[in-house]
């Protein structure tokens, strides 16, 4: 989507000449899926305001064929040959093509359960399926609804759906929200925050799914057996990476299950490139493949893909610098940020971590709005090298974590971060900033581990 | 203030034995100065809420005698022999020393100008300075005050008096406020700022004090010969190091006039060391001395000062990194920050630089509260390396500075800066951060600077 169309874009930036067709399955090429909270808690009306370009706009302005609501079918890499077929009158057609670029995207995960194709069971994958959804409730009596997953998408859906006043209960396992990026205690924190502003967080799976006869789920069974009725089942259950096309002309797959590309974004086809959602990229802490399924990957992902596809020998490749997988959301009020590994995830990368927390202020404690804000700081016991960060707390939380990036870009250590005179002003930061009372407290335990 | 006590808690750290006495000619030894416009605009009522350490609580437990309200008259390095005089009852005695901690501060500037010590002319340098001017606020009909410089302490006192509902001229010559730390057109935004909020802004200097016979000013004279009627004068014309007592000892002073100290904040003189305001610091840039009357200078200055200090053969000495000049502030419902050099001073240190200046939002645009940010970069022209930069928005604005300093420390270019994957969440962010658009428009300067 943003890989696809930055890919066009750059390609035809460098070779005015070249023909490039951009097929689509969906009616959009080009919107904002991170805007699509905005959409369905009410704060922007018009889903189409989320759309940056049309097909028609992304042809006149940019010289490349859109081909939306069709389907590529297959396509030879060594023939150069591609059938397609509309989805909207069924027409099949034929392309040739030199070159091409993967950019397919992901899809949401759905459980194997009867009843998951209900009327009232979405996903929150693409613009089409926020409108499905904010049409639902618009139109349909809910007081109750059941979000399965506390990832990402989870927690923005639960928060949309609490603005619109519907009742919302989270089933997540333990050790909770967003446990793939924060320790067990930042997890029950954001449990906390979640729980304040009234959704209830439910420590189980959903295990099945009660159907009407109306084709409607009435309620969902979580694990330990209990029924909770709901109008409504929106699940978040993480993505998968959509792969079928390209496995079938012969582009290999890597661990992660996406697209193997290198820095390049080049496949193992020398004459194929992959970008976006669809591959996996290099996360530079430990070196290790993973997905990563954000906006600005997929944009610049597909900016060098389209760039290498395009150049020809005078021009330098372009390389992609790999991710440190910083992300920030919203949670009510508080914010919650993270970067590159949790001590768990760095044990798998085998690299031996240790943590501290502390809780400090956003601002200075005598700041009318001053607000606690908890920091993790992930470090290799050997020498201090930050491998992770992790923030919650108030306004000014995620802003924070950028300050991370650079560091952990460059295998700085805690001693490093401790050693930057970051902005100290009461409206802004307590004298010392959250991040440097962290780093102090790392650079104390290393010292303490090295004497012990 | 927080060197002299950073320091002073240092050495009795590293040396639980070592008598340390603290000479403070004020009768606070360690209070949030950077707070000061929050007790003046009304947020805090107690200035003493301010006081993070009574001397009392500092002797008890640092274990440090302090000796406030008393006056260091002289002091030989050479023979250890220190006099002082009790400000409270004129007794004067004597004190041994082997080795000796300059944290003298600095001192507001004062023109040379009839009418400077009339009653209702005020600086705003410490505590008690702030208390007599709130006392004369609370206490008289203000409805017209003249504050002269538009560096960060007149702003602040201009917009804490404004919200005291008294109307403020600031009297800052061309090209306008912060010109030693921003370009003029960045400069011209902060006017802007102040104007929308009430304050008016007066491209003149004070050329003269009308005094009436109660020795109160009722009006400024500027440069052009007008005369500004007013019930309140405050003088923020920057500070001068207070050096008197270490030059009459031998110190050495630098080209600032501060003195001049090593790395390790130790002077000319193998048993003295100095930190604070009273000090000149390396600025990591260019390497060039500068003043740093920040609060984090003074209190790592004063930490490497007191561990020096009290260090004995085992110990590894301690230093101080430098400083890139970072500092942020709020000008009523916007921010101002700003790091490193600007043109002109780059120009000064004899490197060749350019700058880009970029408009975007805060937030993605969706959200209802994004708001504009403009930022600058200044960078070498010969290779990229980024020596400033300056950020006028709203809320974020301050936060996002800290994101460049480590970049800036370690002296990389805007193409760095352009590959770091700094967060996009539509509440914190538009897809491309400011910092990054700014990058990339330096880097195109850059391309078009090599073509031609």
């Amino acid at each position: 989507m943003a890989s696809g169309t930055a890919a066009a874009a750059e390609a035809r930036r460098l070779d005015p000449d070249a023909r490039i067709v951009l097929f689509e399955q969906g009616a959009e090429i080009s919107y904002g899926a991170c805007e699509i909270p905005l959409f369905l808690d009410g704060t922007v009306k018009d889903p189409y305001k989320l759309v940056a370009f049309t097909p028609e706009r992304f042809e006149e302005e940019r010289g490349v064929q859109v081909r939306s609501l069709t389907r590529v079918d297959r396509f030879d890499p060594r023939t150069g040959d591609l059938d397609f077929t509309s989805l909207t009158d069924g027409v099949t057609g034929t392309e040739k093509f030199d070159k091409f670029i993967l950019s397919t995207g992901a899809r949401a995960n759905l459980p194997k359960l009867k009843g998951v194709e209900a009327a009232n069971v979405f996903t929150v994958r693409d613009l089409q399926d926020a409108i499905s959804l904010e049409r639902y409730i618009s139109t349909t009596q809910i007081s109750h609804a059941v979000v399965v997953g506390g990832g990402f998408v989870g927690i923005e859906v639960a928060e949309s759906l609490t603005h619109r006043g519907i009742r919302v209960t989270l089933l997540q396992p333990a050790p909770g929200p967003l446990h793939d990026h924060l320790e067990d205690h930042m997890s029950q924190l954001v449990t906390h925050l979640l729980e304040a502003s009234g959704v209830m967080v439910r420590d189980e799976r959903m295990a099945g799914l009660e159907v009407s006869s109306d084709n409607r789920v009435n309620a969902v069974k979580t694990s330990s057996g209990e029924m909770v009725g709901c109008q409504l089942v929106i699940l978040a259950m993480g993505i998968t990476p959509n792969t079928d096309l390209g496995v079938a002309a012969g582009i290999k797959i890597g661990e992660t299950g996406a697209y193997r590309v290198n820095d390049r974004m080049r496949t193992n086809l020398a004459n194929g490139w992959a970008c976006g959602d669809c591959i996996e990229v290099e996360r530079v802490i430990d070196g290790r493949p993973v997905l990563s399924p954000l906006s600005l990957t997929a944009f610049k992902t597909g900016r060098v893909a389209g760039k290498n596809a395009a150049r020809r020998g005078a021009h330098k490749p372009a390389r992609f610098e790999g991710v440190v997988s910083a992300q920030g959301l919203k949670v009510f009020d508080d914010e919650v940020a993270y970067l590159g590994l949790t001590e768990i995830a760095a044990r798998e990368s085998e690299i031996s971590a240790t943590t501290v927390t502390i809780r400090h202020r956003t601002k200075a404690a005598l700041i009318p709005d001053s607000r606690p804000i908890d920091v993790v700081l992930v470090f290799e016991t050997s020498r201090g090298r930050i491998l992770g960060a992790q923030l919650v707390g108030g306004p000014g939380t995620v802003l924070r974590v950028n300050t991370l990036i650079p560091l952990v870009r460059r295998g700085a250590t805690v001693a490093d971060l401790y050693e930057q005179d970051l902005i100290y002003s009461p409206p802004f930061s307590p004298r010392l900033d959250p991040l440097l009372v962290a780093a102090r407290k790392a650079i104390r335990k290393l010292e303490e581990i090295r004497v012990s």
